[in-house]
């Protein structure tokens, strides 16, 4: 059994979500599965960490299949907690997800599951973040398992390239319907804002983040056009977020 | 008064941070100031922004120089209403901070100062992100005042390149004292998680987040050497996070 390799799971949309229970399911044939996930919903959390109040984590018994913890943190401490207090080493590898909703194009700067993927990564650990382009509780996920299984033995299999990990999103679509995997960049797109503003019953004002999605990227090498067309979407990211090419511009600007 | 620039001013560390009253006088001769900052600390927030609960925003008089709001979101919410709600039309500048403390390397990705730039970049907007390297409320802010409004006045006179914001960090030292501006990268630098595990009066555990920060990096092309060597470090920043590098290696894996 020394061969056996460490899963960690891990999530933004929190221990009871049923995207989590089918990622455990996905990384059962795998190896050893433990569970480090939010104790309540975290999406739109980002890098966040939790450095004002402390952390609680707790044993969890919904999972019959793999041992599970809960944690009163975001995503991101979720992973650290995992490492330093749970398995009290790095894992083999961390999966993150799946998903209820699109995590494609700019939606990783804002994605809770990225970021819990993303620090796994920082820290040294093969990591993929998946997501499904559907955001019902009752999303099908059969298909993304399939594929989550396969992706994830590749990674352990042979590995993935320095400070890198994985974005993947699944098009909601039927196992048969789905065309393969592209490796992909992430579309250049954004949130156009639109709040919604209400009236409280005090008569004080308040808002809700609402918006509209806007591509603005016509390359058929996206993971925008891979999930439209049909494809499960895997984009290379860093965390090095230096512009590189914007060097020389940015030293001119300055001499 | 047509060509009077408008600057918008959020930051991390809240409505009430002495940092964010430095950057305010800072920016005050070149241009018209708004200040839209979260009403609370919001340090550590990354890219978080609120979608499962409405957000306040009220009128401050923290400012007696500039229009100021307080809001009780992150600080890319405080960004995106500060666009949709107060000012009705993009801003020719927003600045964040300045933090009290770090964002230098691998925080980039932590920061609530850097989240708040970046979702202005993402806008479209001309962001610069301050921080100054001392923790403390007391912080002496008069050298990083100065040095930010020359940044901020050649970003204006000059604009930045396009998807690219700047993340700018001071040292800890007198306006005499530091050497000038370098423009560099990001250091590879992590934290070293080292939960605090304590007891509470009820007889349950519960950790506090430490740690020990970590430059792997002997570049002297990086941030954190400028900065040890007496430098304000400028970083250009994107938001495309593909790992354009790793794309064959990742493609081939699939294959």
């Amino acid at each position: 059994m020394s061969n056996e390799k460490l899963i960690l799971v891990v999530n933004d949309d929190g221990v009871s979500a049923p995207g989590i229970r089918a990622l455990v399911e996905a990384m059962l044939p795998l190896g050893r599965v433990v569970v480090v996930a939010p104790d309540k919903p975290q999406s739109g959390m980002g890098h966040a960490i939790t450095i004002g109040s402390p952390l609680r984590l707790e044993k969890s018994d919904l999972f019959s299949n793999a041992e599970a913890y809960q944690c009163s943190g975001t995503p991101v401490d979720c992973v650290k907690l995992a490492v330093d207090k749970v398995l009290h080493r790095k894992p083999d590898l961390c999966v993150s997800g799946i998903n209820h909703g699109s995590n494609s194009s700019i939606n990783v700067i804002y994605s809770g599951t990225m970021s819990a993927a993303m620090e796994a990564a920082i820290e040294g650990i093969p990591a993929i973040g998946f997501s499904l382009l559907d955001y019902a509780f009752e999303a099908d996920f059969s298909a993304a398992k399939h594929f989550a299984a396969e992706i994830a033995g590749t990674v352990l299999a042979k590995g993935l390239p320095e400070k890198t990990l994985l974005n993947v999103n699944f098009p909601k679509l039927d196992f048969e319907t789905i065309k393969g995997v592209r490796v992909c960049r992430q579309a250049q797109a954004k949130w156009v804002e639109e709040f919604n503003e209400r009236i409280d019953p005090r008569g004080k004002k308040y808002y809700w983040l609402t918006g509209k999605f806007e591509n603005q990227d016509a390359g058929i090498d996206t993971d925008e056009w891979a999930l439209a067309n049909g494809y499960i979407s895997v984009v290379p990211v860093q965390f090095d977020l230096t512009a590189h090419h914007a060097m020389t511009h940015v030293v001119n600007m300055f001499e």
